[in-house]
């Protein structure tokens, strides 16, 4: 037998991965999650039928999600991610000297899948900097007053439990919680696909932060490849930012210069930024 | 009804496309040709099952393919494109003051049907500068010393009537073909599907180039869309070209900052090229 999970990356595209294994299926309280093993990208993290991570090139997204913020700020102790259950961001961010690596999932069958099926990005959860707490970002977030050096919104498409998470008033939150120096980064989706998005987000950041900047990284398996995430800054220009000349860390994709490369951004999404 | 076209990526792996019409299908002497109008990305031509180029991202690839070893290069009078029988990169290179910009496919079949069915990017057979040879690229680049400024080989994929354009023979005929400044590129595949093509066809480069150098763009149509070029150059540093500071034609991709940003390549290529 041939078993083939499909996504629909619009109504009228679709991506199809042969699978050897359905190794989890469930409804949670809030959306449906399945972990497939897959014979090109190994195992998948499925959430309502799109795919939040493979094994094969989950590297590319998270370390461009939590390297290229952490960064730009220079010496972060305390970090937030907001979504990201699986682990993968936590894992990039405690590859630097943080103190604190604060995860809020509002969704706690995720971290109990990744626990069981990704271990390789779990293993972030037993870190003695690491806290998880299983809640609605939008509520946490609004605690705290300058208190997080960087907070990363690692959500899925903003549709279902994460449209809040694309909200004007949430940045806002995010700002207050963030200290003097503070850094945000949210993934804002592909410009082939979420066009509008990209726009809206950016607006907000840039009303909301004195600096915000897009960078982009190509993702093979999320719709349009091309990737990008947006970042909000409120002392360091996210394009001056004293990059180290190298990690003394093993990255895959991530390296300082792609960092400062990733910041130049192609000429259609520049004109979709300025219109 | 509804009318779906589906590209194997891999043998584990399949992009599907819904199809408004199929425009035209023919079997050529060479390969099976098709055209589509599809309902995401508009026109796409297809050889051998393959997606060659969609109306919606052909900008991406084009663009890269021809401005990044035109700008490398300054001041070419003399360019050659082999294989880009669409006319797509044809077309980006006249936007430059070229004096001749000759093009040999070993299909005319392909000529034709872009002719017919591509006429914004086949209208670049109709500039004077330009001259269209229906003959295999092998062949012809053998009768030319010291004579383009510019080669470029915009191939399909290894495999089929292409397989002649990843050899190492190929690749010395064209280092003769060009004049003592002269700058080539070859479009090399993705490294999620062909990592040891790239690799292969980068030593070759540097074996035989003074100057070797990988870079990428992201184009959605392709299998996995992390796309690289090889250039090899014979006096120009591709990382210290004299880059305009901006481009007195619109481009929709390439800009300066991206032209010095596409040769930071991200880790796990520059392992690859090192194993």
């Amino acid at each position: 037998m041939e078993l083939w999970f499909s996504e629909m990356q619009s109504k009228n595209v679709k991506m199809s991965y042969k699978i050897k294994n359905v190794l989890h299926s469930e409804k949670t309280k809030f959306q449906n999650l399945a972990v497939l093993d897959s014979e090109e990208f190994g195992r998948m993290l499925i959430l309502d039928d799109v795919v939040q991570l493979t094994m094969k090139d989950e590297f590319i997204y998270h370390e461009m999600i939590a390297h290229v913020p952490l960064f730009t700020h220079g010496s972060p102790e305390r970090v937030l991610v907001i979504g990201g259950g699986d682990g993968g961001t936590l894992h990039e961010i405690l590859k630097h000297p943080v103190k604190e690596a604060h995860l809020v999932e509002i969704d706690e069958k995720v971290i109990e899948a990744s626990k069981k099926f990704f271990p390789e990005l779990s293993v972030a959860f037993d870190d003695p900097r690491a806290k998880i707490f299983c809640e609605d970002g939008i509520a946490y977030v609004k605690r705290f007053k300058n208190h997080y050096d960087v907070i990363i919104v690692d959500s899925t498409d903003p549709v279902g439990p994460a449209v809040g998470l694309f909200r004007k008033e949430f940045y806002k939150d995010i700002f207050d919680a963030l200290t003097e120096k503070g850094v945000f980064v949210a993934q804002t989706e592909s410009p082939f696909y979420y066009e509008g998005l990209l726009k809206e987000v950016y607006n907000c950041i840039a009303e909301i932060f004195p600096y915000a900047a897009v960078y982009t990284a190509v993702v093979p398996t999320y719709p349009g490849a091309l990737w990008t995430f947006i970042m909000g800054s409120k002392q360091v220009d996210p394009n001056k930012a004293n990059v180290p000349e190298s990690c003394d860390f093993k990255t895959r994709y991530y390296t300082p210069d792609i960092h400062k490369a990733c910041f130049k951004i192609p000429a259609f999404i520049k004109e979709i930024l300025s219109k």
